[in-house]
């Protein structure tokens, strides 16, 4: 499995493993692996890969991330970076908690749904990103500078 | 049903109606009920409404939000906002495009799960915000942030 040898690696060529091979997790893989970086994608769904662009030049693992078995294939211990991405927020607090603290992975990073869980991940030193916060941000700020836009142009 | 008399009204007293209660949208009624504005949330599962802060101020609506006679209910043509939040492209579509097109409501937003489908929804003047797509530019902004860092905490 070619990965990035430590100590000589470039900025883009680093070893990240991608937990959920969905909407969010493929894209991330296609552009982080087009990006030069070596990435290895795992899903309990083989069917998830087609997500994958055809340049896509990391690895697919089918298996249950939250098997240390299967983490320890993906030779999680010489991660860079570990992503978990699934739609399970219990999931991804699991892997990116084994990834953390068993295998010492230096940069963890976790999709959260329930933005009530943040706490919990930020104390085991795990970033998270709520896509739903995101967006809602993203909508109020529409709205209001819609609305601004709209009594202009209606006046 | 309270809305905003147009011409009078202020900044934060709009009528906005949302189509769909989960995550996303019960959070969005919140808030912009919370800050003056008269919501109305229209959703097809009464269970959602849970959702909605005890304080939320607006009106709950169960319905399907693709049929004319629950949009007319809802005094759609009233309307400066309409969101749709459904976890569903195409209602989302359907939605944003009636209430753009036969409703003629000034400001329409809609999620969007599939980037792809954005072009439609411009040619139609609707914004939209792909959740995922936002979520994704993020994790990537942090993996190469974190990279950077753990590269000099680690040497």
């Amino acid at each position: 499995m070619a990965r990035a040898v430590k100590g000589t690696k470039m900025k883009n060529d680093r070893y990240i493993v991608i937990v959920g091979c969905g909407r969010l997790g493929s894209y991330l893989a296609n552009q982080l692996s087009r990006d030069g970086n070596s990435v290895v994608v795992i899903d309990r769904n083989e069917n998830t890969f087609h997500g994958l662009s055809p340049d896509f030049s990391g690895f697919r693992v089918e298996g249950d991330a939250t098997q240390i078995a299967v983490l320890k294939e993906v030779k999680m211990r010489e991660a860079d970076t570990l992503i978990a991405t699934t739609h399970e927020d219990n999931v991804n607090l699991m892997v990116a908690q084994v990834a953390r603290k068993i295998f010492s992975v230096p940069h963890v990073l976790a999709r959260v749904f329930d933005p009530n869980r943040e706490g919990v991940y930020v104390q085991l030193g795990i970033d998270t990103i709520c896509p739903t916060s995101v967006a809602a941000d993203m909508f109020l700020r529409a709205v209001a500078n819609g609305t601004t836009d709209e009594d202009g142009a209606r006046s």
